[in-house]
């Protein structure tokens, strides 16, 4: 078990004209974010929604693949999908890592845009190794809103190719910075 | 322009009892797949199937983005979605690379499970840099045909975590792989 925890927020985050609004859940985001968990030993996986319907819908979802029956057509799927454990605000999400770990974990966040205080992967696979708990959130939508990145305890680099281009997905972003953070780098440039 | 092309195999693909199909077009592959491939430097991103309407739809959808509406609500998409060339084989991707570039491209193909033969990141990487083209080939459904990766000049060392779970989605994958290949490393553990 390892002690980062990976959170997917859908309020506060923007939208492409910078309001903030909550944001509706994809199911794929779902299952590559929590398949990619379940590869890089992710310990636990959040879904942060405060609209009732929508943490209703991802109820659903994960019960089809985790007791449904899913589970019997992929049983790969239900591995996956039983990391998932739906919230209304991180808050929540904080409190029970917090009554789970025995202390409150420190918030990493992620951002398309290059910030003055931002946090290496280098860095913070360093950091990981300290046992302590930490929780990666990652934006849906245009990405998280600016007071929630104020609040948090760190902001991890972007993602950047050798273009000028940093549109991913969240699902590739978060795909991406877990194989930094967590993979198997041997024999890789 | 860098010579790495990705292209996105439908066809001969296996489904979960190991028997050679032709899988759907799944809409969330070409927006991150593209999105990616753009991040990165990719020179093109071909989507092979040799179903005439699953190439309709692959058209409808690369058109909306790149000549319709989508193109204004969101021109990111629009740049990102352009890489896409929709073709009914591998050798049609081969002979327009090759018509292209002036060389036959190498085709590199990726698959879950390890190969004695296998190719690591860093000898990849090295490859990349002496110009020539490569055209790394991606499977949809449970992955490429075994016959479809014995005739390819390379197999990718397949991603693997800290975990025995290798189950992730071709889109994550995908990032992955472009991420280590081409990524800015400045900094990564």
């Amino acid at each position: 078990m390892t002690n980062l925890h990976v959170v997917l927020i859908h309020y506060p985050v923007v939208n492409k004209n910078g309001e903030v609004i909550a944001s509706a859940v994809t199911n794929l985001d779902l299952h590559d974010i929590s398949r990619a968990a379940k590869t890089f030993g992710v310990r636990s996986f959040y879904v942060v929604t405060p609209l009732d319907d929508q943490r209703v819908f991802v109820d659903r979802i994960v019960g089809y693949w985790v007791k449904g029956a899913g589970a019997k057509y992929n049983p790969m799927r239900d591995e996956a999908l039983k990391l998932i454990s739906i919230k209304a605000s991180l808050d929540e999400v904080v409190d029970e890592i917090c009554a789970d770990c025995g202390t409150r974990p420190e918030v990493v966040v992620t951002s398309a845009r290059p910030r003055d205080r931002g946090l290496s992967y280098s860095d913070f696979h360093q950091m990981l190794k300290s046992g302590r708990p930490y929780l990666l959130a990652l934006g849906t939508a245009w990405g998280l809103s600016e007071d929630f990145i104020a609040e948090a305890d760190h902001i991890l680099d972007p993602i950047v190719g050798d273009t000028d281009y940093n549109h991913l997905s969240v699902r590739s972003a978060a795909a991406i910075m877990l194989d930094r953070l967590m993979g198997c780098r041997t024999g890789t440039a």
